[in-house]
């Protein structure tokens, strides 16, 4: 029986609808257990979510966690992780797994990038080995990680861009889905997917026909799950809001939406009132590692002489373990001193605010009273003086 | 009451003792508790015992942690810690705490170091300030950190040194501490010691006499515990045991013994056996955060590509987070891609497996069989190949 063969082993279902915006909660089912939306996804993208363990992880509430394929891909490489019997087991985490393609960062960090019908040819960052990955490759590098959900691989066209370009790249992103969906399903017919679901990728730049042709080309080949790619990249915050609304229009209601590399408190509000239901973002502990924390109150880099003598946590009510044991006066010494603690901590922290600020708009979702969230938490986020970019 | 009042106070009890060696078990009775030798004290340099939370200190059975004076002196400073509520309060730390008195530091870390009868000069290391730190200071300071166990400026001379270098030496140790024992006694009159114990610090090189004569000089002062310093500074291994041999002989049975930053698992074997009660040493995070970790077999550099594909934990019988939920594979991935979470997992190992031996060893003199069991972990621990250095 097939994930979508029945009610009761629906992939994902949509439970509640915010009658005032596209909200929605819904529970997604995954081969390592349930996922409650809309969630944020930590980033472990080499194996690792950055200085905190799995087991921290957990106690934040991760349900999910996100790892790279070009960086797996090149090191410890597809065939150890397959030998470890995937990487769940590699990295001894328990819970769902979701990873990107490894396009995006062979458009961001590999050097000599070529782009091909056939696929992407590049040069490894680590040690500038010659690669060639084929939509084919990523996906039969990903069943060998064992991910819950995989992606195809896709073009994520930079901001600004040539409306021509996009629109080629839309079409090579449409053939390539074509092609990893092929590969995943005679892997699947072969018996040796490890249950992944492979979700398709929508791009399109911010052009707005562009991003309906992209999502009317693959809503037909009738994935489990739409991605939104290429936002995020550098587009003012508008633009992007806008590009999200004219995008989630053209994807089916009852399919999970992902928001890939998204994003900071006020855009997971615009993007969970336009019905996106999964995000991931590496803020969480690339601010965190340097001295970034998020608070109700806006950011506070924890490195300010003002934090010399405040004994107060980070914030008072967040159960994490270092607001519950440790006070922004130590985290600055801490970071002053160079210590692992201190990013260790405050990645911690972070992670926890964004998993717990998820689980509020999803709780409020459910409890009706959404927008209400919505506009008490932004009042005092962003309030004048806060620092809440 | 003093600790010493009562039998039911007293500070220190020996519970029992060795027949075939000096080594013993005991009870050090401390204001944050009680402590049970002979026990391994991890070290915390800045206030963090670097890439561990108090919560894994305390899971791994640290009793009481060590931290350091002079580093703590320059930052964050000895104003702001007592603003704190005192060292623990800073750090979130509740079982009992050790200071040295930063005379180490002094010597091995600032520059311009210059002696004198009235105390130390010194530069920080940091920036480059200019200091004077007496007896009566690194007194002063601790309390204010509020230690459990506190040490007198002391001078730790280098090995080698000339005999009449360490004889002044040991004479100007002895009249720093004279001075310190009546600054700490003139705190306690006044009743501002936070119940903090002051140790004495024998010196004397490797010359057999100035330690028997450090000894004499400082054990009629009756310090409540007596530390054994300058060793393991260069000398060989031989050298420091008979020194050692030729040192504890001269301190009082009743009285808690601790040799400073050592050691390696065979020095911790002899220094107990030669009656030594408390022990610190950095290896354990050091070693940690360069991917070498301890096991019952010998040391292990994780970076090996022996490793590679070694899916079994660090040490199978080793209760550790890092041994129950990860292999060297993966760790070795981590130490590769230079994540954080490696040093931090071998870290936590290692000071687990240092806490651990000396727990093992107690057990073993409580069960009258401490020479048999460090015949048996020994034979294993420096079989030929291992790396046991």
């Amino acid at each position: 029986m097939t994930p979508a063969a029945g009610a009761a082993t629906r992939l994902f279902e949509v439970e509640t609808r915010d009658p005032r915006t596209r909200a929605r909660t819904g529970i997604l089912r995954l081969p390592h257990g349930e996922v409650k939306t809309p969630v944020f996804m930590p980033v472990g993208t080499q194996a690792t979510v950055k200085t905190v363990s799995n087991r921290e992880l957990e106690e934040a509430g991760a349900q999910i966690i996100l790892s790279n394929t070009y960086h797996l891909y090149l090191r410890p490489g597809e065939n150890l992780i397959r030998e470890a019997g995937g990487l769940h087991k590699f990295m001894g985490w328990k819970r769902p797994m979701l990873t990107d393609s490894g396009g995006f960062q062979i458009f961001s960090l590999s050097t000599l990038t070529k782009i091909r019908d056939e696929g992407v040819e590049f040069r490894s960052h680590l040690d500038g080995s010659r690669h060639l990955l084929k939509p084919e490759d990523v996906i039969r590098v990903q069943l060998s990680l064992g991910s819950d959900v995989i992606m195809p691989l896709d073009e994520c066209v930079k901001h600004p861009a040539e409306t021509a370009y996009i629109e080629k790249s839309v079409a090579l992103t449409t053939e390539w889905a074509k092609r990893c969906k092929l590969t995943w399903a005679r892997f699947r017919d072969e018996g040796t997917t490890p249950g992944s679901l492979l979700f398709a990728i929508v791009q399109g730049g911010c052009v707005p026909e562009l991003r309906k042709r992209s999502a009317e080309e693959l809503v037909p080949l009738d994935f489990p799950g739409y991605a939104i790619g290429g936002l995020s990249v550098g587009e003012p915050s508008e633009l992007m809001y806008s590009t999200l609304e004219a995008t989630v229009q053209h994807l089916p209601e009852e399919k999970p939406r992902y928001l890939m590399g998204v994003g900071l408190p006020n855009d997971l509000f615009e993007a969970v009132s336009r019905g996106v239901d999964m995000f991931d973002c590496v803020v969480p502990t690339r601010n965190g590692r340097n001295a970034t924390v998020f608070t109700p109150d806006g950011k506070l880099n924890l490195r300010g002489a003002s934090f010399a003598k405040d004994w107060r946590p980070i914030d008072e009510n967040c159960p994490c373990y270092a607001c519950r044991n440790h006070t922004r006066a130590y985290l600055r010494h801490l970071f002053n001193s160079e210590e692992y603690l201190a990013g260790r901590l405050a990645s911690l922290h972070n992670i926890t605010f964004f998993i717990q600020l998820l689980e509020f708009m999803r709780r409020a979702i459910e409890e009706n009273r959404f927008s209400e969230f919505r506009a008490a938490f932004q009042a005092r986020y962003n309030r004048p003086g806060a620092q809440s970019e």
